[in-house]
């Protein structure tokens, strides 16, 4: 395999599953820190500050500044301050998004207290039936609807369980509205690392388990791409897509 | 307009909106009692007993025998005791679907403690996260999932919120299996009404706002529809569909 200047990594089904390591990728870590190559991880969790994963990666064994992980929650607070500066925010998610928003002076409000213009949401395990109401209701009158990611389930310990994708579909489709997503497939995580480091395109490559979002962000964004074998999208399923990654393999 | 022997009404869109009634509603149903004509309540609403929605009919003046309400609630617990007479079964709703399921016997686990063969699911304003984790990881251990009811939402004061089928739907993804719905458009609850009364299918008339659940129930059975402009699908909608009701009015 080609050597990369910068690989960047996704987590969950990558790097571990639940609070599990992955043996081949903690060992792969740590070969490329011996070889000093710069490595990072992209993330579509939201619901986890920088701090917060970097906490997890070291009770696996990996040790990393938190200003090497990048998560949806912070691309979509950069996105939601570009694109809607002054807006009063409603906002559905757990610390990371909620620390990501307010790191930017963004305005959270309640519905009960004042109409949002945008609706924000990030995975949230305390999600219940009336946030989905508030939702749903400001989006019908005309709050934009904004997901850090599309995944529909990711993997845990006992099985798959329903992800962000699942709950921001539920409400666009109550409301009749289209989201717009930041997380991966978005290449925006992708082009802040190469921004920050000034990698050239060829120099990195993205590595993951999930071909709809690991694998097409590497490719919308135009880098090498490596799908493992250790998570959601078995290989098998990746070999018959159109545009395949630039390796696939069993584990790294 | 064609004189019925047995007039069965949706509610939700139909006869109310939210807690209020529907005055043109209120004053045709008046006027069968007046005729001594038969007319029922057909309702994909699983959170209330028939005593239940029997005091919200009562509240907006119309008083009516709990018998002649059907909801999908009852027709769900017919359907699992055919289908799975000894079965344990993981239940997400309300008191409706509840009563309707231990009335039939039928053994409620929660996956702590059993394996659950069927999850069972009804609109429920308490669902939250766990609940639905749970219903995805006994999908993937091979529980069946069946819903009472596939409304993806429906009207409230407010504008329209989340219903059961936005739920069973997502648990579906998650874990990538077809759920079964035995509510509207299934002609279950139609049928029901026609063995216990003896009716000819030329003497009913289904009548409500939603076409892909009340009109198509009465196609699929076999009788005259009516569709009321009052609810969740305008009648430019429905003239576009190739099946058409019978009738398309603006209201009763």
């Amino acid at each position: 395999m080609k050597k990369y200047k910068a690989y960047c990594f996704d987590l969950d089904g990558t790097v571990y599953r639940g609070k599990k390591g992955i043996d081949s990728a903690i060992r792969f870590i740590h070969q490329l820190e011996e070889e000093q190559l710069d490595y990072f991880f992209v993330t579509n969790n939201s619901s986890k500050t920088p701090e917060q994963l970097q906490k997890v990666l070291a009770d696996i064994g990996i040790d990393t500044p938190a200003n090497r992980i990048y998560s949806s929650a912070l691309a979509t607070a950069k996105y939601v301050v570009q694109h809607f500066k002054e807006a009063k925010i409603f906002m559905i998610g757990s610390d990371g998004i909620r620390t990501a928003l307010e790191a930017e002076g963004l305005d959270l409000v309640d519905t009960d207290e004042a109409r949002p213009d945008v609706v924000v949401m990030g995975i949230d395990r305390t999600i219940d039936y009336m946030k989905l109401v508030k939702a749903s209701l400001a989006l019908q009158t005309g709050a934009k609807l904004i997901g850090t990611n599309e995944d529909i389930r990711f993997p845990s310990e006992l099985g798959f369980i329903p992800g962000n994708g699942s709950f921001v579909n539920l409400v666009a489709n109550v409301a009749q509205v289209e989201p717009v997503f930041v997380g991966k497939p978005s290449p925006v995580m992708l082009e802040v690392i190469q921004q920050e480091y000034g990698f050239e395109k060829e120099e990195m490559v993205m590595i993951g388990d999930n071909y709809d979002t690991d694998i097409l962000c590497g490719i919308r964004f135009g880098c090498d791409t490596i799908h493992v074998n250790t998570g959601v999208v078995k290989t098998e399923i990746v070999l018959q897509k159109d545009q395949k990654p630039t390796y696939c393999i069993e584990e790294l």
